[in-house]
């Protein structure tokens, strides 16, 4: 696995139960993922050496991330190296205004969007959306970055500049009104299994997932098989090999798709106890072409909250009294260093009743981040 | 911890998940647990000097196994060195002749027992509870090596003369009928915390732990009740730190405790994916001195069934086969040589029918163990 972040660190206690190699390519021993495996590499994954030098006794290359330069997965498919996802899938995880273009050939609702350079452009596009509207980086953004809600030309301008002096792209989407946002998250392996896990409900704050709820409550039976079959048609008709999780919008007239990430989603940890298999277990069962594990809830709820760095560096001491004040919540630390707004970790909890499964969490992730109380 | 085979592996997701510092003393870099974990320090446990070394730095130690020699435990504890279990209630998992002196003592059932020294003794002994009877090594036995059933005392001679030239101590028992075996496994901290998993069904073959059933089928709650109060009773009586697994016979006058130890258990390798808190979390919370977690059942029934080496060294080949046959048994390897008899592994099924869920963790462990299918 390319990167040793918390999605590669969390893959590593499902490799160690398969008992399958698993080797990480990591910036720092310092990594999250470092922290906690013995088969680490040191490099730079925008490096086409390293990765080849990473690559040399694997059987398969996957990733925690999507910011390999494309270049980089192309040459090392043409020397030979398996990639899963492969490339030309990886593109589309990687290129915003590519996958709405290959998203909306296939017909599969996407917001309304244009590639645009410069406010002229921006001004353009509003004409058909109005005010306000969203600029995307087409390429490099994650939680949040890269993605501004501009409520006026003014606003756009500044971006726009701030974009350009970057040297990246932008893309324009037209802002959507929607009711919630769910997540599908399906897995496809190269013998072309597929298994799709129940479709959860994603709450973001300023653009950072905060909570997911499992199974989205309220959603209809036939909404939530759209959302599956949407996911698994885009892994099929872009060739993904592992998993896909489809980032979708639920608005009055249907469902809408937001973004895909080609790898272990953070609107899946709380698989790791909420269902028979767990996302980074798929996700290593469908990379090797192992046969995909069930994807059921193992209770009829399931929350997850992201626990965010607070302005206290220590949170191990308060540890102690989340796990005395609820002997149910499942504690999840990265072993990252706590900055304010990062993610260090998350809880999750389970069981029947979904709102106070909700507050549970929330009170334990609250307790965790502490000094920046999250009050909705 | 000291140790490095499949209970100190299974420790570290649960490190990992935690956010604990976590080292391991390891026999060779191949053992099961080195070969998923990058703190791990080369040593014998045996060795003073060694455990002295892998001491600097760690809070606490405790064990994967219970083989480290009493002087040694002693002196660590007089340098200073934190043990959980500490060294006076480790000796009560050695030495089974001081464990039954202490039982009785607290009126808890055993088996009738005597030391013994030769076949005089051991045909004495006979005089009271009649043939087969029991011989045991004092100290140093585990998955039945250092067991035997003696149906004669020519059998008995033979074991005596055995274990006399290995310079061993010898304990007679009386054979218990039982109807079938339970284990009850808790968990203490030092600050008294207890908590009590739902005491499980063992099978044995060979003494050797084939399947765990949890819950054990169709026992009354009260008979429950009192295995679990029996196992924190000794937690506390014997001051266990971390986790305190007690087999026990269940015969038509009650339970009888057959055999102690004090560490994760194979009879709570169900815990896993079955209870809220798997046994390896709670075993660091508790010697951590953390508030322990929920032990409860995620499901109405789990089974676990030990993965025994076959004859076919490549355990890999199969094991696809048995995820596609199955994608909803959990299979864990133990990353450890293929020998015939050998615990490999172990595959965990949950869910709603527990002779079902039997059936399919049988038919999965016999085909990952191959050539050497057992047929009860």
């Amino acid at each position: 696995m390319v990167g040793a972040g918390q999605l590669a660190r969390m893959t590593c206690p499902a490799a160690t139960e398969l008992g399958v190699g698993f080797r990480v390519l990591a910036a720092s021993a310092t990594d999250s993922a470092a922290r906690v495996w013995p088969g680490v590499r040191l490099g730079d994954y925008r490096s086409l050496d390293d990765l080849r030098g990473f690559a040399v006794g694997c059987d398969v290359l996957t990733f925690d991330h999507e910011h390999v330069p494309g270049p980089a997965l192309t040459a090392l498919e043409q020397a030979g190296v398996v990639l899963r996802p492969g490339a030309a899938a990886l593109h589309f995880a990687q290129d915003k205004l590519a996958m709405r273009e290959r998203l909306t050939k296939l017909g599969i609702a996407c917001p309304r969007y244009a590639p645009v350079s410069d406010l002229a452009g921006i001004e353009r596009f509003a004409e058909g959306s109005g005010w306000p509207l969203v600029l995307k980086t087409v390429s490099g953004g994650y939680d949040g970055k890269g993605v501004w809600v501009c409520a006026s030309p003014a606003e756009a301008a500044g971006v726009a500049a701030e974009v350009a002096r970057r040297g990246l792209r932008l893309l324009a989407e037209e802002f959507v009104a929607f009711g919630r946002e769910l997540a599908a998250l399906v897995a496809r392996s190269p013998h072309q299994q597929g298994a799709a896990y129940p479709v959860v409900q994603t709450v973001q704050r300023s653009g950072i997932c905060r909570e997911v709820l499992a199974p989205a409550p309220g959603l209809t039976a036939d909404r939530a098989g759209e959302a599956q079959l949407i996911a698994l048609r885009i892994a099929s008709e872009l060739d993904v090999t592992g998993l896909l999780a489809v980032e979708l919008f639920e608005t009055p007239g249907g469902l809408v798709v937001n973004e895909l990430a080609m790898r272990p989603h953070n609107c899946g940890h709380w698989t790791i106890e909420g269902a028979t298999t767990s996302q980074f277990e798929q996700h290593l069962r469908a990379v090797l072409d192992l046969p995909l594990g069930a994807p059921g809830l193992l209770a009829p709820a399931v929350v997850m909250a992201n626990v965010l760095g607070g302005t206290d560096p220590d949170v191990y001491d308060r540890y102690s009294h989340v796990m005395a004040a609820d002997p149910g919540v499942k504690v999840h630390l990265y072993g990252k260093e706590v900055r304010p707004g990062r993610k260090i970790g998350h809880v999750t909890v389970l069981g029947g009743d979904a709102p106070r499964l909700r507050e549970r969490a929330r009170r334990a992730a609250n307790f965790l981040r502490w000094g920046d109380e999250d009050v909705e």
